[in-house]
């Protein structure tokens, strides 16, 4: 399992229709093979910044499955509107489960 | 509740002991008032960076509890060691709760 972290900047003023094309783009996610769920984060520091966290079973299910099917046009077609610049996409994994206190 | 992103660039090679310290350093989190949980993430991109994500419960409990407390002096004693530069910290708030497929 790893974590796609997309940073997104989105052009000043269209944040209300870029998380609502998030909310629609959920859907284009659940048909993703090896996608596991997502959430939509906003920067407090930066109110043109978000953070997109995406799991995937595998580093491939995103970066040759999704990105290489229809899908990724989908996602695309829905937020890119929206961006000030191309996001930046790094992936993590996890060095320790998860802590909850 | 809001997630504090610590990214953290070690020196090379100190990788192993970086995570240990962050490993060690579970109790000291733990101690802290409103700190509701961590995960120390690397970055697959990038093997000297770490992000690590802290939950709180509010963002005063990190930037005004966390750091004004002793507990700040000890996470640093633990890890600041390892790092090549100060991290770089930033705060996301869910725009949506988390979906998982």
């Amino acid at each position: 399992m790893i974590t796609e972290v997309a940073t997104i900047r989105v052009k000043p003023g269209v944040q209300a229709t870029f998380e609502a094309a998030v909310g629609k783009a959920e859907a284009v996610f659940r048909r993703a093979p090896g996608c596991l769920g997502l959430v939509l984060t906003r920067c407090l520091e930066d109110p043109e910044r978000y953070d997109l966290l995406i799991r995937w079973q595998t580093l491939e299910d995103h970066t040759v499955g999704f990105r290489g099917s229809p899908l990724f046009a989908e996602w695309r077609a829905l937020v890119s509107g929206h961006f000030a610049e191309p996001p930046v996409v790094k992936h993590f994994a996890n060095v320790f489960a998860p802590v909850e206190f």
